[in-house]
């Protein structure tokens, strides 16, 4: 029922490239879906992607050059002539998906593209389109759409609908405006052919609007439509005229692209790569974090060289600082990203942050308690020296219960500080409690040892 | 434009039901969507919502009730007899959703709750549903759909729909079956409006079908819909009949919440937790990884006094083997998180394995060979001792080439033995190259210092 890319296929493909046999490619691409035309480009190079794209109909290239991966756009698009993509391509598009790729065209190319343009509405609703940030809702929401008049009765918004129906796809619902084109009410195509002919659109609309402004950033279109279950949404502006309407797939691709920086963040990657980038792309990817483990790692070098004279009397010391380390970081990153999951998602709530403190503390104090016991247990049975037995466990409890504290503490602050708290998950709370960790840890140790 | 609930807000709706003023409360609650009275919820008592949430229409209470998190949906149904859960919530829901809150109730009240619907069609329907595990198309889908038989005109499907859209929301197509109910295609309600009484559904509908088994697990459910940006998903049993439809909220939903369990598993959390849980389920979501974390520090102190005696003689020794744990830990994730996205958008590709482990030995050369440069030349300048400068560096550089392969291997492995890749980021591949790192660390600082 759906496509599986086979090796076979690809090689089919390739020979049929190798023959230019025309015919047999358009054959072999007619049952497939943009998207799966889309997917097989990463296993052409640029010679046979161009050959097999440009045989396309105007429509389904428009839809393939859309589902490409913006990577893969570019480099395509950086192989073919300005009026090619113009009359080809963005001619065929929706005007959201044609800003886009206009947008990543390098600025020579981008006045060159749209002087090409054969459609005129459309390059007038790309280059307003362009004034919108591409994070915001503005950036987000395509022009076309169908909006009826909230003095027309139904038999003539049909009639609307039949006129505009073949430019635009995916229409749910029409919206309704008044004179001044501002956002009146929403009806469902449903509820319009459910009423009689002559019913008034303003009678049967649903007034309940869920709308968002064009500079509301893209993170809290996503967070609306997902919680009121939306599947277009309209955007308007500061006066509450319509301007445009977000797609749920545009919306799910925000989505899947958060989450996806998200995890990288949280694993140390300050790129969205994936296996197929280049080797240069995946090392520029990870160095930034490494770079600052190593750092920390330098730093914590520094750290235990102050109490090297312990450790030349009690080498034991050195067993536990990894395990000290480690479970500071740990922690640390536990905390955080319970606090970055509910920000991201806006479930904080009402709680204030030293409700939240409060709560955090306690959740640490009992795991504190739990690791720092069985660490304890072993040791009894494991190390001869009692001083170092109690210093590793009670330098385990603090060290938890600081990187707990911490871990809340710093996304919490630089959400205050408007930064984006995801940045601070991986590397920076990581590195702090793991030098703060082995600093508790080693004087506790010293002080143990003198004392005891 | 959208609701935002504020303290004052909340503690007006408290003085509501303390005063028991229902006329005010209903009030007050009229101008809300089902998804914002859901989100109060957090911010009052049992007795208080119960309160409230029964004062609702059963339409809305039905959807509200949908809304709430699983773990206050069942505290609050709890806190209800089985008769008002029927009568004024399940028999209003949608199948799909009645069907997972049937599914959450303790074995004795499900019977309890299914006795007491009025509506014998949706008992049957949920009955239905029930079957299927939750986490595949079947548990997904909900039985409210429109379906036309392909010999009808255009007229006798209007006529359907006018029959059938009291019952069922997000009517955006009705889909085309013959007479064994097997799916034949798709019609858009748009295609409907513009086409002619006397048309025949056959001849305008959308025969490029793209559907899914009801075994399909709920992840290619999300893939599928995602890659062909489909706003509802026809679900079709082994010979191909039509037995429901998954809009696309609840593919949201599923997107969401797989990246959440990603991005916590990636974080050391084995539950799904949010702030405002209990500070046992904090602690009990943390654990697991902390004494994984744990047992892999004792067993690193194990290692790390294997190699005591060298220690005891050069000190300094241990001033690195936090800074060789950590980066260790920390390439490991890196290459891990970026094999288990690709795996979990299914963008894998063709690249057998062999291609890939080459490729990250690359990524891991480039990477290995400037940290430890970078962390030569630091030690030059601080260090005195030379067998001391040159062990390290080349223990990083082993390091972090060995954590790149594993931290790559290990997910894909996994994935082949049908494991989830995602549940290897966190602790394990953390704390085994934790280990190995101090090892070979430590093995090349007391092969340099008996040799140079």
């Amino acid at each position: 029922m759906q496509f599986k890319i086979t090796r076979e296929y690809i090689d089919e493909l390739k020979q049929i490239v190798e023959d230019g046999d025309e015919k047999r490619a358009i054959e072999v691409l007619k049952g497939l879906h943009a998207a799966d035309i889309a997917e097989i480009y990463d296993d052409l190079n640029i010679e046979e992607a161009k050959f097999l794209y440009l045989l396309l109909d105007g429509d389904r290239a428009a839809n393939v050059l859309a589902e490409l991966e913006e990577n893969d756009r570019e480099n395509f698009l950086a192989a073919l002539p300005s009026d090619v993509i113009a009359k080809q391509f963005i001619d065929f598009m929706d005007s959201d998906d044609a800003a886009d790729v206009i947008a990543d065209l390098p600025d020579d190319r981008r006045e060159e593209v749209l002087a090409q343009l054969v459609d005129m509405g459309q390059a007038g609703d790309i280059v307003d389109l362009l004034n919108y940030h591409e994070d915001t809702a503005g950036g987000l929401m395509a022009k076309e759409m169908i909006t009826v008049n909230e003095k027309w009765n139904v038999e003539t918004c049909i009639k609307e609908i039949r006129k505009l129906a073949g430019e635009i796809d995916d229409v749910y619902v029409v919206y309704v405006i008044d004179d001044d084109r501002v956002l009146k009410g929403i009806l469902s195509l449903k509820k319009l052919i459910i009423s009689s002919n002559e019913m008034l659109v303003s009678d049967i609309c649903n007034t309940n609007i869920i709308s968002v402004k064009a500079d509301a950033p893209a993170e809290e279109v996503a967070i609306i439509s997902r919680k009121y279950d939306m599947v277009t949404l309209p955007v308007v502006d500061r006066i509450g005229r319509l301007i445009g309407r977000i797609t749920i797939d545009d919306i799910v691709d925000v989505m899947q692209e958060e989450a996806e920086r998200d995890y990288q963040l949280a694993s140390g990657l300050v790129e969205d790569v994936e296996p197929s980038d280049t080797i240069w792309v995946l090392t520029r990817a990870r160095l930034p974090w490494l770079i600052i483990g190593l750092a920390g790692g330098i730093l914590g070098a520094r750290v235990i060289r102050i109490f090297e004279s312990d450790m030349t009397i009690n080498t034991a010391i050195a067993f536990f600082l990894p395990l000290i380390a480690a479970m500071g970081g740990n922690v640390g990153v536990q905390s955080s990203s319970i606090v970055v999951q509910a920000i991201a998602s806006q479930s904080v709530g009402l709680d204030s942050v030293f409700k939240r403190l409060v709560k955090e503390f306690s959740v640490a104090m009992l795991n504190g308690i739990l690791c720092a016991s069985i660490l304890l247990i072993v040791n009894l049975l494991l190390l001869d020296s009692l001083a170092l037995t109690f210093s590793v466990s009670i330098a385990l409890f603090i060290v938890i219960v600081f990187a707990s504290i911490s871990g809340t503490f710093i996304p919490l602050t630089l959400h205050r500080l408007k930064i984006d708290p995801a940045l601070a998950t991986g590397p920076f709370i990581t590195t702090i409690n793991d030098i703060t960790g082995m600093l508790i840890y080693l004087s506790i140790a010293r002080y143990a040892f003198l004392n005891f």
